[in-house]
């Protein structure tokens, strides 16, 4: 297959590459560096598409361009989150193998001391900026394009203003896959603890789940469709009041991974076994998913890749390169473990 | 109390001025930058005690001087780890306060790529250096002199030589907290799962085990001691093979929250439950270990204060200060949640 817009390069093109050589974007950054760290079949197998793609043509002489130690901001509303890490390594990766260095700031917090990122933006000779915060106000979208500084948004809690280029997860399309592997298990009775109901990566998540369901021939059940806040705490309420329901659910698909811990400890509290008498689907694919009993299923999140797509978008941007889209969604992927089996019979 | 070393400031005051005022070192940081976040009587409690300490009248023109946009290299080994995210946060805090921003890279593997972010050091007209990386070889340390970068390593696994400046966290006392917890809920029978045995920080733990043992006139016995590599898998087998003894432990002290998870599987792939009939204390305090079920007892590691004491010792070797001492152990805690009980009867 050619690529989908030849000679116009972009972030989709490295993605597409990744797919069709069937490794991560940061594996194509890494043969695009010449890294040492890529096995000699992966490294001929991404040359090659590499070149049928033109990117290299195209690409190289400008990242040599930028190599001299340049920098470029990244700037995340909380280095707290348990998703911090894997953002920051995927963009790191991939500026470091263009030569730039990446400097790391959290917002701290929103309202006035939210523009301290951008006044340090402005003060610091950086090259362009890679932004995990959960929206722009207006006035901050201004100031970003009066300083011309490219820039690029990760996973903004709602669509961003035409002309902002991002990078997101499919929401939509992972909450979809979580709701048919229940679907297929037999489950017929699924809940689904999503994020506030005002977000769109919210929404999507539940217009997914209700596509499988129609898809099935199941009802939509508004009572079993729960909105928190992407946290713990409520998260774990939820779960009690649908797991106390009279008719209560086999199954549960939870807005990302700490939400299904909470629903193991709601299942627990309540003498259910999982997922002998609850199936359970999380959603990131934090590390310790995989560490938790039972291993939790979950939708991955490839969140380093993500960032690493986003530090494209803006190194295309400060090439003067024009990326046929600078609106891009991430694949999910289902990862399936062991927290879901067939409903009890 | 006076401070220890009146006059002489440094990291060790920053960190006995948090401890004196009940608060983190990123708080102080925070006072320390009249910034907005801190409730008013915990600002007037701890500019009390800086003053007390004679901390402003050293600092804050030095920390004036650094603001115009200075930069602090973060290199850490593996941007992948789960502790990642907390110590770049601590330390990006820190600096925040002062008016620095923070490039962080990864290390990116050792042997002859360790050099690149020794080159990049050199290269980006950065101010100092914190580093995360297991060891220095000679001829790196022999290079960041030569550079004459001010640095200070977090967490390295062992001493490293004379003169070299370092954050740590308190194994053996840790170790010792999560033994007589144990202990004191009359455990007899308690292993301990730890790391390389090569490595300080492994051994600093099961000396600090040992301990509480003795002091408790309990037995020494080496079949309950397994030194793992800190990974969970190697851990699960460790812990499967102490479950299976015929006189089994009823309470094993993990090398860190992701060894508990393992131990956790281990024992309900054996039909145990924890902590009815098996106690398991972590290390650490990784978010999820408040999460999993049952929430998990462990040793609190203030990750984000260590990368906030190094910053604080480089921006002081910055200055031109001689901090008291460039060495420095943060305390651990205890956090005692549901996976520890008495032995079954």
């Amino acid at each position: 297959m050619a690529a989908r817009t030849p000679g116009a390069g972009g972030g989709t093109t490295l993605a597409e590459i990744a797919r069709q050589a069937g490794v991560s974007v940061s594996t194509v950054s890494k043969v695009l560096h010449d890294r040492s760290d890529v096995a000699s079949r992966t490294r001929a197998k991404v040359q090659r598409l590499l070149e049928q793609h033109g990117y290299l043509a195209r690409h190289r002489p400008a990242a040599n361009a930028l190599a001299a130690g340049g920098l470029i901001d990244f700037v995340i509303n909380e280095l707290a989150s348990p998703w911090a890490g894997e953002l920051i390594r995927g963009a790191e990766e991939a500026l470091h193998a263009v030569g730039m260095g990446m400097v790391v700031s959290a917002a701290h917090g929103s309202g006035p001391s939210a523009r301290q990122w951008l006044d340090s933006l402005a003060t610091r000779r950086t090259r362009g900026a890679i932004l995990v915060v959960p929206e722009l106000s207006g006035a901050e979208l201004r100031e970003l394009r009066r300083l011309g500084l490219p820039f690029a948004l990760i996973a903004p809690i709602d669509e961003p203003p035409p002309g902002v280029p991002w990078v997101g997860a499919t929401n939509w399309p992972g909450a979809l896959a979580a709701t048919r592997h229940l679907v297929r298990l037999g489950h017929r009775r699924i809940a689904v603890i999503s994020g506030p109901p005002d977000r769109l990566v919210s929404r999507a998540r539940v217009d997914g789940y209700r596509s499988a369901l129609e898809e099935a021939g199941l009802p939509f059940d508004p009572a079993l469709v729960r909105y928190g806040d992407f946290t713990p705490e409520p998260a774990l309420q939820h779960a009690l009041d649908l797991l106390r329901l009279p008719d209560r659910p086999t199954a549960v698909f939870a807005g990302n991974d700490q939400q299904a811990l909470s629903t193991y400890r709601a299942a627990a509290s309540l003498g259910l076994r999982v997922p002998d008498d609850l199936s359970v689907v999380g959603f990131d694919d934090l590390p310790f998913a995989a560490w938790v009993t039972p291993r939790l299923t979950t939708i991955r999140t490839p969140l380093a890749d993500m960032s690493a797509l986003a530090a494209h978008l803006v190194l295309q941007l400060l090439d003067g390169d024009h990326p046929p889209t600078t609106r891009l969604e991430v694949a999910s992927e289902l990862i399936p473990r062991e927290s879901t089996a067939p409903p009890p019979a």
